[in-house]
């Protein structure tokens, strides 16, 4: 059976019964179609379940790596009758239709309803790359308008962005066609590698959030000074576009564990794991928080210290090393695990 | 009050007792947030309803036009006891942060959900603008992979589209950066002008689409033959990317009438009306739909009998023209109407 | 015997001797390769002679037109004893490598050097297309460089030119490659639709050419206020690559007719005839100056009469209008003809 | 006294007589405007003189440096009756209107006629920049024109070239406007950085020229072959607009010494140093020929021993080293000189 075939033989369980193995009442639910829920949860705070961090060797090209690793070790601890909640990305349209496949996991270690979770989902990606792109056409709005700022076209960083592979827009010139805008060298990233996604990723709540998109650095002005989303009095209405997204998602394992999957910044750019919010919530709702962090150790787990522990205020109680023999063979030596089954005792 | 405070003020009925003014259980719902959902009509056929069609002398800058009479309208029959159904247009975010304002009436003839209406609603326009730049990467691909088709990259007429008024994007040059694509000139529409949008709303069903999909002319090759999205092996991919999309949006006016609002394509552009699938939803649900045409009669109205009532099936039993003073006094003189009153007889 | 068989067989008189028939000594010449000298003309005035101007009844497509007629009806005035000289416009490279060839006449009706004229000749339209260029790349640099003038760089109108048939230029994006100038839509002509061409043929002397230029508008300040080649202060420096141009070049008939061949601008754009300078030399150290006005009657002709004559100070003593049976049938109907014989009369 | 002031100030000889101490006849001059010729040397040879070169321990930023130099050590060698020549580099008119200043040497020791020689000179410039600029036109033609040759528009690695400091076209997009061109990242050099700069230095006759021109690889086809001028059947064409260009510039120093200056790449580029035609006449017409290469000894002379002497067929028989006292103190030690008094007995 391939993986598509196992998960559409499963039955899920009705989401509102996922969302009662965390304590959420059918109240604190938004549906989004079927088996997808947006979560507004209680006083996230730090919680008081343990946190315990997938990560691998090295990234490996194939299914059996840190999701799937996290996924099971979810489904066992919660066999095993632990109060378990999964946090993990939301996948990019992108690589779906590129190379990469989803990011569901594989076998019996899935997510599902995982076609909806590999398209648009609850529509976070959309909101993210709205946001990021009403930015760019306020930005390129104020240097038409008379360019009030002073901006300098040329000292533009603010890229545009799609959740969509298209080399085609990595490197255009804009503003072309004689009076539609100012003609300047721009590009398009894809959405998880845009600086929104990023903090939209760190914020703990919509104040935070605003905070964070109002010191963005977007150009300079000709006499050198930064210009900031703030100087364009544009946080509001860019923080209007992400407030519904900013809402953790819920779903759930082949398994039934509740997974708060929520957020996907790339791990080679940005920090590469999910948003601080959904942490927050697996935490406050779960005696074990399994998550993951993107790439390998030296990258993936190190940013996870640096960055997103401090941002969330605490950090792992466990760390599973993902150490597959395939990859283990890539390099050439055999080293030590940290391995799955300690780590309930943890 | 201002249109917002009285939607603010309002307090909505659930969405499963609005579906069930259409005859639709809360199986037949999926949910998306508060207050909304998509429906999946049963036989949609030509339905037994009535079809009234709401127009109007000339487009007029304010709210006292279409939308808001067509509510009015609808919330009206409704009181007088008729089962009653509005079907409408989805606002396209590009003018809510431009000049025009959300397209969810005013005053007590509102759609609510108005914010979320306004806002990223239940994706469908997120859909549309990825599929649509689904189209255009795969064509851009197929150029730079060695180009087997043998497309002229300057006889592309199919352009890339974000849902945001972004004049920056109207004329660029892509594919730049040395090795990144194939140099051309580009261009981004806004989402309710693409092409996508167009077919969307007109297909009957996702087979009918995936039919439109297929048919749509991207390019020429060097030997001048249409380059369509069938000869790019894409349809399936698109297609995959509206699917939910496709099914209409059940919401609510503020008199408590189901309201189906799905599609939003231009009038100036293309046919400036509401999805046919949503349409017969209304028809095959109520006794009484009540719908509108984009822009003055001359133009959206002639559309909607044009184009969309031959994909219909079917025409309206009757037509409403609004025609507002301010409207008449910019035109210089009186004209008759079609009054309100007559309606309901019809 | 081709055109250039013609002309190779045939062997030009010493220059100084053809500047001997217009009373210049070889202190007055300055030589050019062989066969070819610049002029300094001795007070230019209006001159005594009469002005012959030959126009035509349409654009021809084939050598017999206005050149070869105006070429051996010098040369027919010379034979019989009349003080003749011809004042005629150099030619465009560009052509020559394109589809029209030489512009130097036909048959026995040649002006010679012909090969050196229809290539470099003696550097005037480099001279012209490098101050066309010192000028865009002035303005380009004032903007670059802190932009003191506030110019608006999307009001730019000064186009850059080369000699030279070259369409991948026509539309082009300047600029580009981060910090090397100021993106912008840009564009070449062809050296003969510049405008330093235009300004270069009707002027009278090297100050007024001087004048001329700094009052060319290039572009518009971000207040609308226009910006010339004073406001770059550019003048001299232009002026300065002209200086050596202006003289008018000296060559000859097959039949030995002195010809001042002087500034060649095209006249679909600019006003189609040899420099004012030549036609003023002509007319000063000859009888009778037979001279052309590029296209039809219709438009080189009027242009002759309302730019140039203007500039000149003086109007046509007769006027031959070229009629070839090819081009009267081509409109269908036979009509009279000012015969050449009759104008030495008029 | 300024350096132009000395110049004006100064009477030159005919260069009639200064062609005489060549031993060449008025028969073997062409004019070009006063105190130029351009001259048609006998058999060159490898010719009998000695050749004397004159190199720098670096670059230095004023006018002591290689040219003052050279003019003043062949000036001396004339003094003391040795027949001598000086073979330079024709300067280009970009760094003229651009920071630099000319290239005619400085004080006493400089050619004439300075301003003409900094200007347009005898037209070589203007004809390279043409020959250059036709071979990038065909080829964007050839690739317009159904592209018979199947050249991958993005594998160009020939550019257009100005005579001119214009850092606006150094990175353009150029084909644009829909059907012009061929939309593709290109941009222009100055005309010394040009490669046909340097294979018109390096030829040593107008049939070696065309044999490097042919050669010259423009672009790659699709299946990755080179794409030469002679591929475009080029090849005729541009040695037609070099012709002319391809003979010396004879003028004199301020003390009457005979300069042949022909040829003007940089050295940062290309070679750095005088045509290989002007060198040979030089040799083959006088006893002693004093020469120069561009930068310092590292860079310019390496490059005259290994590039030039291949193409000249013969190495120097004396090196003066220039170090001026500023430029040792700015490397921050005293070294050994070479000085000139001991390069004649060399």
């Amino acid at each position: 059976m391939t993986d598509i075939e196992i998960a559409q033989a499963h039955t899920a369980a009705p989401i509102e019964d996922i969302a009662a193995k965390l304590g959420l009442s059918v109240d604190e639910l938004e549906m989004y179609g079927r088996g997808k829920a947006k979560i507004s949860p209680r006083s996230p705070g730090k919680g008081s379940g343990k946190l315990v961090l997938v990560t691998a060797i090295n990234p490996t090209p194939a299914g059996e790596g840190k999701t799937t690793v996290s996924i099971g070790l979810a489904d066992a601890l919660s066999i095993r009758g632990r109060r378990t909640a999964l946090a993990l990305r939301e996948p990019s349209l992108g690589p779906v239709f590129g190379l990469k496949g989803g990011a569901t996991g594989g076998g019996y270690a899935q997510v599902v309803p995982m076609e909806d979770i590999n398209l648009h989902f609850t529509g976070d990606f959309a909101a993210i790359t709205a946001a990021n792109n009403l930015i760019a056409a306020m930005l390129d709005n104020s240097i038409f308008q008379g360019n009030p700022l002073g901006i300098d076209p040329q000292s533009i960083t603010w890229r545009r962005c799609l959740d969509m592979n298209d080399r085609q827009l990595r490197h255009i010139v804009s503003g072309l066609g004689s009076r539609d805008g100012v003609p300047r060298e721009d590009g398009f990233e894809i959405t998880p590698a845009s600086e929104v996604m990023a903090v939209f990723c760190l914020a703990s709540g919509i104040e935070d959030l605003k905070a964070r998109l109002s010191r963005l650095v977007l150009a300079r002005t000709y006499d050198k000074k930064p210009v900031t989303l703030k100087d364009l009095n544009g946080t509001g209405a860019v923080a209007a576009l992400l407030r519904d997204a900013l809402k953790p998602n819920l779903v759930q394992s082949l398994g039934g564990t509740p997974a708060i999957v929520h957020g996907g910044p790339f791990a080679n750019i940005a920090h590469g794991c999910n948003s601080v919010i959904a942490t927050q919530a697996a935490l406050a709702h779960s005696d074990i928080t399994v998550t993951e962090a993107g790439f390998g150790a030296d990258l993936g787990a190190e940013k996870f210290i640096d960055i997103k522990c401090r941002a969330l205020g605490r950090f792992p109680d466990a760390v599973v090393l993902v150490s597959s023999v395939r990859a283990l063979k890539s390099h050439g030596g055999v080293r030590k695990e940290n391995l799955g089954k300690e780590d309930p005792e943890a």
